[in-house]
Order: structure tokens, then C-alpha cells, then sequence
């Protein structure tokens, strides 16, 4: 059993860092602040007893050693960067409560038969830097190192300088070690646990995702003396295209998401029809053919809008990855544990990408879900109870000692 | 009879200040650029032997005097500041016109009767503070002058300080004094002239305008886990009411304008469904009633899509004109000036606001345009043949002597 006031106010006392006004987090990956956050978790990290390294990507690892040193370790972890205006809990909580099962093991001295790592993922959020999932994805080899380190943020900022910056570019190889097992405990960041009134979800894969960058350009123009005929508005065109992502995800439901997060206008003055609009879109389903309709439909789109709204439309791939289906077996774990502790649960699919997606390809993954409030995440007022908080801690304590042995 | 090249040589060196890579100019009102701009002119306006002075708004008034100085000064004039990717001609056209016109009358050493003022007005485009057509606009009594010098900018820069940042800051109080007549030559900014083969638009009047701010209100979640059927996308709300603009504009032709030129979406994240949207809308109209046609359908659709997609939205009035028809007799004199000096011509109605609408209410008015290349304007390309800039201010130059009796 897991202390769930101390990963309460772990949590509370992290959230400190990068504090917004309304109350939620803006700790953007490899910021200052998220410099502070991970000094923070270190410092936590040693005083739980756990041996620190750093990769070149920036991934920090926490490692507990098990009697027999040969096993490959059983690992846990999430990620502390957040959404420009984010929340306490995402990525926060899985982090938090890999710590929490490493102070409880301190407390009671309990040891492993294999090693137990508790990992901190570079950039998952993927709001400053794509790819999205950063430091999962290298260490699992889904892109190369180099791809990571020269991703710029919208200034120009190199991840490489970034990492630098705040003292996190460390020495390590990224990835190519064996890692038995990867558990990672969520907040669900949907509403499905909420509306059953569960307290587990039991993980059973993830949606598979496709993003994608649009640069429509027409002819910047004056909005007066123009007539409406010989215009070549580049938002007219784009709005339609922002909509179809939305139509397309409508008509693959329960499982279709369509998402247009970043729109920019130029030149974006008041009395100047666009010459150019740029957006992303953001696509995803539980199914690998229903994934693939939906991005042939939304090229189609993008290809005939050109010609419907006498512009040029431009479409760029930025990064996708299949459905995910995780481990049987440590799914299975999660739902015994679940089980026997007497915590109502349920199976979930993962509607949001997290490290574990990347990781299920290199180790045998599974994750659990906590229930947040009104199912709102990447939100300033994302909340969530503590008694899940804590139950989801004790079925990652018990999934993890079941897969390591005791 | 003007000097041609004279005249185009100086649109040209004016142009060097504030010059864009694609050949255009960003010297947006007040900023040092603007300054830089207007000492240049300032001081030809000085070698041509006029007057300087300079009111609270920064409207710069350059007088010639007239044989009998108890006349009204016949006033030529229009703006200097520019779109932030605007052109060459765009206003300055108008004050290097009028300039010319100056050097002219100083060369031959022709008095009129009336005294002659060329004015440069602050702020006439808007994309950097509104009210758009600023100076004119305290000039005429259209707002009042507090109005003006508290509007900031997007980084909260206000006209009062910027104008101290660029000395000027006048003593002279805004408006308030007589003007026989005005007149302001321009780039028609639109297609027609162009299409129909003529050199100078006798312009008759104004098309009205209307200018709102829209703030749309969703709420912000994970694009990922959240349904579809739960989410509350201020953007996807937003792009139905950006295309009602172009369709109310539409259904209203020939005459009808409409568009979004300015779009912020927040929180700007990939995998955020934006939570907020703000945007401006542009409606125009040459008939009064169409226009509040245009308005009350524009209203209705924002009122309505507040239940229709789940979300809040904020409309907010900007601006507005009614359409301005202009002094019948100034006009008349425009079309025989036109007519005398053998140019082809053409009645027309602009669709851009320009100085000469706000003046229009305080002093008869008329406006005199040349052809601009395919019709572009509030672009970097925008551009115009020396001969049809220096068939305009031939027209000017006549219609003023006209009016001001030689
Ligand atoms: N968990 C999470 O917010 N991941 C970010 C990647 C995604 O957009 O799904
Ligand atoms: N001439 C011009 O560009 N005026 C700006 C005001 C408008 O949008 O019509």
C-alpha cells in the first residue's frame, strides 16, 4: 500500500513550478521551468535511494536495483512537461507515482528479484517541439536521435541547445537496452471512467494517430475594393478544410477524433483578405483500416480544395503511429490487481498518445487510468480525486512487485 | 502641367523607408519607420516652400498661401503609414500627388486665390491601432480625440506615447477650422479601372463599412480522449461563422464585401481543442439599407451560434460608416478636368475608406483614382504605371485650381 497524502503533495509541490493564475501548469518542455520541475524530481528521486542517469535526449532514469542484476529492470514513468495551459496531473501523475512506489519499497525495504527504473520522457506533450513523445520515441527507436535533437521550436530553439540550457543533455545512449516490463499510470484525460463511475481503467492499447501541417497560400488583397469574385482568400478555403477534419472524425465515431489545434493567419490584418493560413490537424482511431480511410478522405480534401477555392493547399506529414494493442499479460496483471484490491474497474482504449505507445514496441506495456474531472486534460482546471490518485499508485505497486518478483 | 518623373521619383525614395524584401513596404503608423517617413516628407514640404504645422492627433499640414487669406484652404492630402505587407502607393500616392502639385505652383510661381494645404492624416490604415482613418476622423469630429490617443496597439502601445516617440506630438487643436474643399488622389485598389481600360476613377462616393470583433468561448480539451459528441471546439464554431461573412457578402453582390482578416486561436496547441477563438469581421456595402441587411443577418448568425454549437460568442462593434456620397461639384470638376486633358475615364465608387469619407462631413469632397496593377492592393506587389500617377495629378492639380480660382 502506497502513501497517498505523500503523492499528493508531491504532486501539489511540483505543480508549483510553472503555476499559472487559474490554477493549472505551463512547464513547456525543456523550458527553465521544466529545468526546475526535473531538479525538483531528482533531487526526490535520490532521496528515495534510486541511482539517477541521463540520456542524450534528455530522458532521466531513476533505477532501484533487484536481487538478481542480470534481469532486465521492470519499469514505470510518465512525463512533467505540460500543455502551454495545462494541468497538474497529466503526465505528472505517472511520474509522481512511479516515486511514490520507490519511497513506499524504501520504507519497507522490500527488494525486487529484477531492477525497477522509474523514467522521465522528454517532451510528450509535443506542444513546443514535435515529434510529439520525444524522448519514448528515440529511446525506442521509432526516430533517430538527430531527428530529436534539431527540432526547433516556433523562435527557432534547438532541442539540442535547450537540453543544454537547462543541464539535461546527458551522457547515456538512448534506448538499446532490454527493459522487462513498462507499467504507466495516467489520469484518463476523457470522460469514460467518470460516466461508468469506475476508479481503474484497464489499458488495452491506444488509437492510432496521423498529424499533419496545411499551408493554404491565396492573394493578400484589400478587403474593400476587391469583389468577392476575384478573390483568392486563403481563410474561406482553409475554414472548409478545418471543418472537413472535424466531419471526417464524425462520421468514424465512437472511435474517429478530429482536432484543429494551431491556426495562423497572414498577414493578419483587419482589412486584408489572408494570402496565407497554416493549421495542423490532428486525426486518430482505435482501428488501422477505419485511421487509413480517414487520412485517403482528408487528402482528397486537401487536393481538391486547391481548385474549388483557387488557392495552392500544401500538405505536410509531421508524424502518426498505428493503434497500439498492449501486452496481454501485464493487462491481465492490471486487472487482477485491480481486482483484488476491490477497486470497480473497466477496459479502456487510450484516446491520447503517451510514452507507453512508443515503449509497447521495444517491452511488454500496459497502463492504468485514474479518472479525472468531467474528463477535462490539457486544461488549466484538469483535477482529479485523491483517492484515485492513490488507488492507481497501489495497482501500479502490485502490477509492478508481480512482474519483478519478490 | 506636373512633373511626372519628379513625382515618381519621390514615391520611390519614400519607399526606401520601411522597404520589404518582396518590394512592398511595412512602415506601420507610428512606429519609428513612420517617423523616419515623415521627416523625410516634412522636409520637401518645406524645400516647396509651405508652411509646416502639426495638430495633437499628428496630422501634418503643409499651407501655400492664397492671395485672400480669409478664404478656406482647398485641401489635398492622404496617409503615409502603410499595411504591415502593404505597397508603394497605397496613400503615399495621394501626398506625393499633392506634394507635386506644391512644387509645381512653387516652379511656375502661380498664386491662387484660396490658400492650398496638403495634409498627411495618422493613421489612415488601421491594422496597428483603431479607429482606422484616424486623423481624419478626430479632424472631422467623427470621434473624439481622447478616443484616438488612448487606442494601444496588440503589445499595449498607445497612440499618445508613440506620437511623443516620433516628436509628433503637436500643439495645434484637431479640426475645428474651415476647408473650402478637399480633394485626395489614390490607387483605386480594385479591378475595375484596370478592366475597363480607363486611367482615372471619378469617384461619386463611398461604400459603407462595418467592423466587429468576435470572441468565441469553447472549452479546452485533450483532442485525443474527448468524443466527439462532448467536445465544445470554439474553433470549429468559429469557422461557421467566418464563412457567414463571405456568404452574407455574397448573396449581396455586386456590392457586397465581406472578410476575416485577423484570427487568434488558444491556447495554439496540436493536441488542444481550442478553448478560444477571436476574430474580426469586415462587412461593406455602397446602399445604406443593404448594409443593415448585411448587419442584422451578420448579429443574427452570432446570437445563434452560441446554442448551435455548444459555445459563447461575443460580438463587439468596432467601427462603422454609412456610405458617403461626395460633393457633386467637385466631382463635376474631377470628370472635366479629366475630360479637358483628353484621359479616359469612368464614374466609380470606392470600396476602401480613405481620409476623404470622414472629411466628406465636414467639408466638400471628392476623390480622384488611377488604375493599380491586377487590381492589388494591401500587398507587397501592389503596383501602378507612372503615366496613369501622373494623369491623376495633372486631374488634381486642375480640379484644385479650379476650385481654389487662379
Ligand atoms: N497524454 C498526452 O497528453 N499526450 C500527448 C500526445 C497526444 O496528443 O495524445
Ligand atoms: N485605403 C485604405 O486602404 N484604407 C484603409 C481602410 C479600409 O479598410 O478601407
Amino acid at each position: 500500500q502506497i502513501n497517498g497524502q505523500r503523492l499528493w503533495q508531491s504532486l501539489m509541490e511540483l505543480a508549483r513550478v510553472g503555476a499559472t493564475e487559474q490554477g493549472g501548469n505551463c512547464r513547456l518542455a525543456l523550458t527553465a521551468l521544466d529545468g526546475q520541475g526535473r531538479d525538483l524530481v531528482v533531487g526526490w528521486m535520490k532521496d528515495a535511494g534510486l541511482s539517477i542517469s541521463v540520456d542524450q535526449v534528455g530522458n532521466i532514469f531513476g533505477r532501484r536495483a533487484g536481487r538478481n542484476p542480470a534481469l532486465a529492470p521492470v519499469m514505470t514513468g510518465s512525463h512533467i512537461d505540460t500543455q502551454p495551459t495545462g494541468g497538474k496531473f497529466d503526465g505528472c501523475y505517472g511520474v509522481m507515482a512511479g516515486l511514490e512506489i520507490m519511497r513506499t519499497l524504501q520504507d519497507t525495504g522490500l527488494q525486487t528479484e529484477a531492477p525497477l527504473e522509474l523514467a522521465i520522457w522528454t517532451n510528450e506533450e509535443g506542444s513546443r517541439f514535435v515529434p510529439v513523445m520525444m524522448g519514448s520515441g528515440v529511446f525506442a527507436g521509432k526516430f533517430p536521435l538527430a531527428t530529436a535533437l534539431d527540432a526547433t521550436d516556433m523562435s527557432g530553439k534547438r532541442v539540442r541547445d535547450e537540453l543544454q540550457a537547462i543541464g539535461y543533455a546527458g551522457m547515456l545512449p538512448v534506448g538499446g537496452r532490454p527493459v522487462g516490463a513498462y507499467y504507466e499510470a495516467h489520469i484518463e484525460q476523457g470522460p469514460i471512467l467518470e460516466a461508468q463511475d469506475k476508479v481503474i481503467g484497464v489499458v488495452t492499447g491506444s488509437l492510432g494517430l496521423r498529424w499533419y501541417d496545411v499551408n493554404v497560400t491565396g492573394m493578400e488583397m484589400h478587403a474593400g475594393p476587391t469583389p468577392m469574385s476575384v478573390r483568392q482568400d486563403a481563410l474561406f478555403a482553409a475554414t472548409h478544410l478545418m471543418q472537413e477534419v472535424i466531419h471526417i472524425a464524425r462520421d468514424h465515431q465512437p472511435h474517429g477524433r478530429g482536432t484543429v489545434g494551431v491556426v495562423q493567419v497572414h498577414p493578419g490584418s483587419r482589412n486584408v483578405i489572408p494570402g496565407q493560413v497554416q493549421f495542423t490537424a490532428d486525426l486518430r482511431h482505435e482501428d488501422a483500416a477505419t485511421l487509413a480511410l480517414m487520412d485517403q478522405r482528408w487528402r482528397q480534401a486537401c487536393a481538391e480544395a486547391g481548385e474549388r477555392f483557387g488557392v495552392k493547399v500544401e500538405l505536410i506529414d509531421v508524424q502518426h503511429f498505428p493503434p497500439t494493442p498492449f501486452a496481454t499479460p501485464l493487462v491481465q496483471h492490471i486487472r487482477e490487481q485491480a481486482q483484488r484490491a476491490g477497486y470497480s474497474h473497466m477496459d479502456i482504449v487510450t484516446g491520447a498518445g503517451h510514452d507507453a505507445v512508443y515503449i509497447a514496441d521495444v517491452a511488454p506495456t500496459a497502463m492504468i487510468f485514474v479518472p479525472c474531472k468531467d474528463g477535462i486534460s490539457h486544461n488549466e482546471i484538469e483535477d482529479a480525486q485523491p483517492e484515485h490518485l492513490e488507488a492507481g499508485a497501489n495497482v501500479l505497486l502490485n502490477a509492478m512487485l508481480q512482474t519483478a518478483g519478490v
